[in-house]
């Protein structure tokens, strides 16, 4: 068990090589995450992470640590290559949770990758069919959390009910949220609306309602935003189609505004004036907010970033890793599945 | 044929009962339309309609009918009772087209009883398995095509293909787009990305390029408001959705926009200067924009819109239908489809 609370304060394993710019924001954000406390092992080419960390003055004194890994799946190649590439920084990066040398693999690189590296070197937790990704939206009055974005484009009713658990188990031990609701993303509120397989999803997560989950029953794509359940559970395809078109509309349309604010003399002025307030805005919609998204359902703790996440991100999700670790995250995954085979509801 | 343009000015049918708000914001958005030169029939309680009519000072010389129904489906009955129920006024207005008295129907009121009653009374275009609603939504540049959002939660490969030829005739017809691209709504740009279902309408879709539509291959959710494609074609479960969802993320970004602009003296100082810039962009996202979405495949125009739909959908509805009329939209749709049937390609 990687996440015991006796291994103590166990470092996170960065695949620094991972994501669109290479090393300099990995390192940066490795340096910024141990300043912040956070102990990290920087997985790589010794030589190239030596040499950036080197740009960082006084960053000889914290805790991170260099592991060499001779090679780099490019973002280009095929996840599946990950199986004979023993000596990729992502599948070092993965041994090292596995041999609980870390409490967790944190990679801004090839996603596929990083998924099939968890899956083969970590495996599943007992009573998971098929770990799912985990994120978090900007929502009224905070987040919504939204899984799967990606991981299984083709699903089957049963992978429904054991997100809904993992991402309440994942809600109560890492947010303190006493009793997270649950949506089922669908085309209208009623019970029988949407499509054939998530009306057999709706009833497994009626089933369970009370019993370790609270299903508010279905949602629609205006919840998300809305904040209506603090979960809210789909098909890796729709999920990834919903997080990628979020992100899409939040560019478009703040660069509306931008162009709105200088469109006039009187409105460039007036710009000047509200640019401090909307700034705070920005920042709130950033995907660097949140760092990473968490491979939920593998028997580890494993991050997924985007490819152009920048120092910022990877500090956060450092952050991220080392208090779901600290909450002892997997564990508390594994009784709840485990309690629930024995027939009792999850604590 | 309803639409053939020997039929000359043929005016539009209103389901002038249906929306959350009754005939009010019908009758006003028929009022508008009329003056500005469609001839509408007004479908519902005749004495509510008259008395609505009356309202409106001038409206007797315009060319607007009213058409009795004593009969309305209401928002939560169900949508197959349109077939035993022929005097609801959505019954009534499908049929004046059916019978050749009207170019097209108009209904804000409910969405399954408008799309059973166009189904059963119009039939389909011949070579189209299925009807599709198709909207626009707002994008960078304009606007993307969006289809299906919502008639069909579960799909199969050959409707993506006939739902890419559909709306590429309507762009070419209607908004004069000479060669309007497709992509196909998917998890990643690459052909192989995608779930089995999604792959096997990549591989019809490819089959069909250069044979009637141009298809640009896969597209992902930030796509949509970039406007890489001038259509994105996806299930009914996957773009209803993604409509919900862009409607709901605009009110809620807009929002925390307002927000922003009177968190402080100086930001409301700045928020006078620059309101009416902001104005006209809260004008573009409005739905009302649009008026309501086409229900294409069917053998008639039938169009169905918001519920919660004001005068101004109302109108954009009626002109956008007249649009469609003029642009002999049905007769163009059945000679691509009766063209490829034959072995060549559409016009």
């Amino acid at each position: 068990m990687t996440a015991d609370p006796a291994a103590g304060k166990l470092p996170v394993a960065l695949d620094a090589m991972g994501g669109d710019h290479g090393a300099a924001p990995n390192v940066d954000g490795a340096v910024q995450a141990a300043r912040a406390g956070v102990s990290v092992l920087l997985v790589g080419h010794r030589v190239a992470l030596h040499a950036e960390l080197g740009k960082h003055a006084g960053s000889a004194g914290l805790p991170i640590e260099v592991v060499d890994a001779p090679d780099v799946i490019g973002m280009d190649e095929h996840a599946s290559d990950v199986r004979r590439r023993t000596g990729a920084s992502i599948s070092v990066a993965t041994r090292l949770v596995k041999e609980g040398r870390a409490c967790a693999v944190v990679s801004m690189g090839h996603s596929g990758a990083t998924m099939a590296s968890a899956l083969l070197t970590l495996g599943r937790v007992r009573g998971v069919e098929r770990p799912a990704i985990l994120t978090h939206l900007p929502a009224r009055g905070g987040f919504t959390t939204l899984l799967d974005v990606g991981a299984n484009a083709d699903v089957k009713a049963s992978y429904y009910a054991q997100w809904a658990q993992l991402a309440t188990v994942y809600l109560r031990v890492v947010e303190d949220r006493e009793a997270p609701s649950v949506g089922l993303l669908s085309i209208g509120e009623e019970d029988h609306k949407g499509s054939a397989l998530v009306l057999e999803a709706h009833g497994l997560l009626r089933a369970l309602h009370g019993q370790g989950i609270h299903f508010h029953g279905n949602v629609e794509g205006r919840d998300i935003f809305l904040n209506t359940t603090d979960i809210v559970v789909t098909d890796g395809f729709t999920g990834n189609v919903v997080l990628k078109l979020a992100e899409g509309e939040a560019k478009v349309l703040f660069g509306w505004v931008r162009e709105a604010l200088t469109s006039s003399l009187k409105s460039k002025l007036g710009a000047l004036l509200v640019r401090g307030s909307l700034r705070g805005l920005a920042e709130r919609m950033d995907p660097s907010t949140y760092g990473a998204s968490l491979l939920i359902g593998v028997r580890g703790l494993a991050f997924i970033g985007h490819g152009s996440a920048d120092a910022r991100a990877v500090k956060n999700a450092l952050l991220r890793a080392q208090r779901a670790h600290e909450a002892n995250l997997i564990p508390r995954l594994e009784a709840a599945f485990a309690e629930q085979a024995q027939g009792t509801a999850p604590a």
